[in-house]
């Protein structure tokens, strides 16, 4: 049986032998550069578990693995050119490296490159692939043009902002787990059953990602705690926070959301407190569980051996612990 | 038998009836713009067009056809981007209007949306033609990145700037010529030789428009004469002249390139002659008649009924005469 840590171990060293920097050089550099920068290859990952899960090799799930994890740095490339982000990882941001037409133009490449990773499979597969391939990256987009949209409207409800967070992001998780069930050839229950889990326990990690940003222990969250506040971003913290509170509550929260102090601790400070005293955070961690649970109860209900639910199992529990 | 008037009609009444707004508002507008603002509709026409010539029917082809257009228009939007241009076909960049996030956005949900169109034929023609189109798309790219490396280089040699026009426009010439054929199910021959007629046509159109830039008649050109010349493109006439001029002509020419005069009539004129007097002029126009005769040569081998074959050998003149 595989480890998490064996599978992240094994998809390294397939994308190193596969990122190689072609002509012309200002091109390829930025997509070897992106692919590069680490992260946790949680995508990847999971679509080589989902494979093993239903009795696949891994090593046939690579080249999709590989697909996931480029498509997913094209939208991070594209992504922080829309939000002028200077880092990523630390580092410098393509754009801000190369310049914007380059980020644009390696950005295209990578998502071109993604749908040619697929040609490895043969006819069959390669159409059930792409085919989810493309519905995702269509409901990515989307997500993303919801999330612009959504920083301009002042009347977004809880239902457009879970609708907003399972495209941009939870999407994805589900259909890399439902690739590795189509190339482990999973009956269609079980790839459908696969890719609700992996879609439910991206919604809840997402929503997990605004609890934390808030409140979570900045020894282990890794961003900046209170940086969503800092940038009067409409989480699930403060949409709850509005549908809670009470006239004086709700004009202190907007009020706040339209400022941009340069000192922003007794900001953040009074913004937690008005998440708590509204019930935003109870509220927000109910929903944390309630998406969680779900998930879960998709993997018991899924008709694979005991043992190869527990991998699963463990490594949404780990996630949700954010020990992984 | 169909004329191109008939397969443009055909085209036309099949991208009204699939072009649709959907939700978000934000992200599809801007592609039913931009797949509005007209233009020939060169591309998919020789799609349908090269269908008939191998005994398929048109109808077949209209999603392939759509899909090479749609492809175009996101190359259309990305390009707009890069070059800060603010008008296309003589209206508001997508960018211009809603902004480069959109228009990065919107462009890659339309190259999304074109390998979406290829879901509409048999697993084994969709594989074809998924494969074909990201061999193309990723050409594309490549031939932008060296027209954008090409614009700060000055060691640029005629080779090379084949091969760029050939990746950045020929090929996808090419590409929709061997979709035709591929939906029609001619053989691995014909498709080669309809795909080399389409390259080498293209080829010769992209040549004939650097030509057309400085010597073209200002009434049925379309674009303003003079334009390369003022933006100090180094197209086929600049990289001939200096390659036949003596020292102090390319002396006169490198130097009237560094320039940017806010009038710039006698700077035009002075580059013409300049393309006259050096023979590059004249070299040029061997150049197309090399490419324009290579794609006929291709043609008359093509192992099609000489009816069919008639029908591409007219709009491949009625092209290169530009009265299409």
């Amino acid at each position: 049986m595989h480890t998490v840590s064996d599978y992240q171990t094994y998809f390294l060293e397939y994308l190193s032998k596969k990122i190689i920097t072609k002509e012309p050089k200002n091109l390829y550099e930025p997509i070897s550069y992106i692919l590069n920068l680490g992260g946790k290859r949680l995508r990847p990952i999971l679509v080589l578990m989902a494979s093993e899960a239903f009795g696949g090799s891994y090593k046939k799930s690579l080249d999709a693995a590989l697909a996931i994890e480029v498509f997913h740095n094209f939208s991070l490339i594209h992504d922080d050119i829309m939000d002028a982000a200077p880092l990523r990882r630390g580092k410098e941001t393509v754009h801000e490296k190369w310049g914007v037409s380059t980020g644009i133009l390696s950005g295209d490449a990578m998502l071109i490159n993604a749908y040619q990773l697929f040609e490895n499979y043969e006819s069959e597969t390669f159409r059930e692939l792409a085919t989810l391939f493309t519905k995702t990256a269509i409901e990515v987009c989307e997500g993303q043009q919801y999330d612009i949209d959504f920083e301009t409207r002042d009347d977004v409800v809880i239902s457009e902002y879970i609708k907003m967070i399972e495209y941009k992001t939870a999407v994805l998780v589900g259909a890399a787990m439902k690739m590795g069930a189509i190339i482990a050839n999973a009956s269609e229950s079980c790839r459908e059953a696969i890719y609700d889990f992996g879609r439910l326990l991206g919604l809840a990690f997402q929503l997990q990602d605004d609890y934390l940003d808030a409140f979570g222990d900045p020894d282990t969250f890794g961003k900046q705690v209170g940086g969503d506040i800092i940038e009067n971003k409409k989480t699930i913290l403060y949409l709850k926070a509005l549908e809670f509170a009470n006239e004086g509550e709700k004009k202190q929260l907007t009020g706040l959301f339209s400022l941009n102090p340069e000192n922003p601790s007794e900001k953040i400070n009074t913004v937690k407190h008005l998440f708590e005293t509204t019930g935003a955070k109870e509220q927000t961690r109910i929903e944390i569980e309630k998406y969680t649970e779900k998930a879960f109860a998709v993997l018991d209900k899924l008709s694979v051996t005991e043992d190869k639910k527990e991998v699963l199992r463990l490594f949404g529990k780990k996630l949700m612990n954010r020990s992984v």
